[in-house]
């Protein structure tokens, strides 16, 4: 299977990342976490995007907070699909970096998730895996039944608290 | 080849979309163009999601303005990739559909692209399929050189433009 | 009298919701909770909307956030009056919630209040029941003027306190 | 049947303000039109507020823009429901209009719709009259069937014209 | 002198209001201190509203959130200068209650400060009596020369702690 | 009587600031007008405010656009009222404008008007002289009552247009 | 003298960016234009940073709109001061190209100036390079002058048309 | 080696640019700090601008939050570069005085940098400097070497965690 490969802009966006880390674990889809910044080291952002396809990943995720140049910046270097995860830092909410991600040029497009949505950008990568894989595509099925259900027993629980 | 599902929320969404269609098939890439509503037509919507991956299709961009639920209705219903393109339209600049689109709540993501994006959204859907097609990956490759040759040839002219 | 049902998208919107709750049960307007997702259990929630009328429902309250769709995914199933419900959640203060709640497409219309307005959404709820029911209607009036009251009140313990 | 009145703040506000009139008008529910302003005419807004429930009215659309405060004014002198409609205008889009009609206080609930969504607002008041007439209800079933069709026409216009 | 009128749309406004009440005593500006609810109280606000010139007031405040819609009421019912305070209440920071408080249409002015500026509110009163009053306009420009000292004292011991 | 002075941050301001002018002559309150700029003639605005009083101005109207410091500036070396008007002018509808005429810190209050509000402004302007000026609050009054006529007659208008 | 580099993320930006080639040229500073993408030629982008110094410039000022990242890409390749202008293009009016440009992490500074702010950010080059170019400093000083000089003149003409 | 400025609107804005001191003196680039108030002490803000570079000054740092007038006050009396720090203080998160800040109209640039981003505004007049000193500009170097290593230094410990 192909893996996936997490960026974080800065490790102060770990606890954000490490639920798109639980996510991907839960569904047993390889992963490797790697701390680039778009501005601090563009090299080895530009490097490992160039060759991560070649590396085996098939989806790279890029979280970054403010100016978030980051999942625009590996994009620019890979045409493997790449995920950017707006991450809410500084004074405004996480606004900045919502459209410093999502607003790209046509021609290097990232696929952006919520204000510090990680949890659903490893699940954009794993349906992206499973688009070839239909292991992983009835794993996420899965998922979503196992989600329906959970939302289902709370709402049992809250039917049998209020309502009488 | 895995197909790409075009589904705009109303049929005014057309020159916006078209953008997508072209590009699609730029890449040679097969496509489907459907009209559902998520909120006039929600069970035709959910039919063609729910059953979307055994028809073949790949991913899904879904158009859609205002209180644009379309993208998030569909990638309720399927575990394919779902692409959402937020649609300018009525008075807020599309900033409403952005927020609309791009919010999802865990277990179900959407992936974003810029307000009126099209572009972006098809070659999100041609790199999804390229994770597994070499051929398409070479072919995206192959665009991305020639886009950026296409800079640089704009950069030569206004060099010798105004650069004496 | 007919019933008010009051949907949360999950059931950490309970403590917005309570405010529903007991506006409700001061007006003895009987009602019914449940928690529905517009994308994790969407099948539910459409089933409870399409025969939500015939069940003896009046009106839908939905209480949502993020890209909140409830309220849009249960007026797409009902011809009920549905009261949408913006609730603050996630790092944009509301704002995502309140434009995906509000900007509905003509033909499937919201009955948006506040963010985190639960307890107008039930004074609604009890406004829609009333136009038809006489004693609601000055249950209605009465509680004006027991507010109103209580501004005098507080007016006059402001004045007596800084007005020598 | 009860009839709806329609208030605008201004009578610059007739163009948006029709389309309530000619929903209501397709589903021969009466209706009457004034301009009152919460500003310039404070007067004639209470008043005709206050007595709006005892003259057979059964809803109020107010319709404003900017500091729109016309739909609280008048949902301050009556507990019939009240549809606000934030009208675009001045140079802020709409926003300043949406958050003036939406944002109110508990106890004095105003129905919001889109910015500039009359339609709407004339839908919800049908579907208020229409919790205790099951002939409306009827006809707003109806029409949601001919919004659908309309929709899988498009579809099928599209389908035709783009899929081959 | 005139009096000033301190208006606050709930007791909870109280705090911010404070800073109003103490500017005015620190120019031994007679002021009086009222709870009047645009929507709650409407009648009591427009009464006193009126009567305020006769009742030898020269300028009133007037203080809410959210949908801020007292001081606007207040000056529809009054040719006297009304000074509005948007107060940060609710999720949205009250911006929602600037908006509201400083749209103002044509004919109806309310002289907006920045949210939750009472002390501002509170020296524009004064500024508006010290028109035509010779030793309140000599006590605002004693003022600000001791504004001015107090700043160029901080000027002198920031420079003496970091400048060597 | 005192006069008003209006100032301009440019002469492109002049069809904002003209509804100003307007609306003091019909008033018959003196004004004169002057094109300061808070950054371009700094010494002149700043030399202007700090003699307006003796001068024989009795408020003073500032319009601005952009980042509006204009306002501020006057503020700062006068003790008149100063009402701001925020001139919608570059790319962001005025709310840039907006929100740097009317943030202001404590101690140096500016009057805020609606975007481009400029007869509001005047109105403020003539409310403040209206004061200690029976006349012009007669005036003002008078106006009042034109205007709300002006809003029955259109009222009248609609109603028999559509009103059977 | 040291150069000044103008950089374009697209060949459609140059009626924005022409602003600034011809306020450099009233002071005679020299300069060359190119057109580089962040995205699309992001390898010619960094080269020209990386050796803009050595190559004799002094600035860069770089232009672009959207999610703009190019004034921070060249920013992260160069320790030279750059200028970040941004450009007003798509549906949300530059806000996005703003908070790209100047939400930039401690490390790698952007100077950014007004959303389509060309003339100014020339002038923040002229500035820059006057820092130990007296000349310079004083054809800055003498534009102020001529700059204030046309303020005066265009506020004689208004004086003379509106003051009598 | 020419100084730098440093200008807070309020000594309560030291927390922020104490980053700025330390930045500078991690360089050894001479500084001074200052509390000067746009408002309340303009004359002393005028005053020290308008002789900053005959005093040796090369650049003005100016922080400021809400209607930030400071930069553009001290932009206004020289020609020297002046870099804005936008303060978040008060309700808005400091959009408020990021748009004051940034929106210079043509003739008064100020350089803006991130809402907070004292650090960075340190940096910019590093940079400025630097562009006649070779030494300084080879200090730059070596900390985006430094800042580089430090980001690979934390790659490695991620890496060395979480890639098995």
């Amino acid at each position: 299977m192909k893996k996936i490969a997490i960026i974080m802009g800065s490790d102060s966006d770990l606890p954000i990342v490490k639920k798109a880390m639980d996510m991907l674990e839960s569904f047993q889809v390889p992963y490797e976490v790697h701390v680039f910044s778009a501005h601090r080291t563009p090299i080895e952002a530009a490097e490992f995007s160039k060759t991560a396809r070649e590396k085996g990943f098939g989806a790279i995720i890029a979280a970054a907070g403010m100016a978030a140049h980051l999942a625009g910046a590996i994009a620019a270097n890979t045409t493997l699909p790449v995920i950017g995860i707006p991450v809410a830092s500084g004074n405004l909410g996480g606004i900045d970096a919502l459209l410093s991600t999502v607003q790209m040029p046509t021609g290097i497009p990232v696929a952006t998730v919520a204000v510090n949505g990680a949890g659903n950008a490893a699940l954009l990568c794993i349906q992206i895996l499973a688009v070839e894989d239909k292991a992983l595509a009835e794993a996420l099925d899965a998922k979503r039944v196992a989600d329906a259900k959970k939302v289902l027993e709370k709402n049992q629980a809250i039917e049998a608290e209020f309502n009488k």
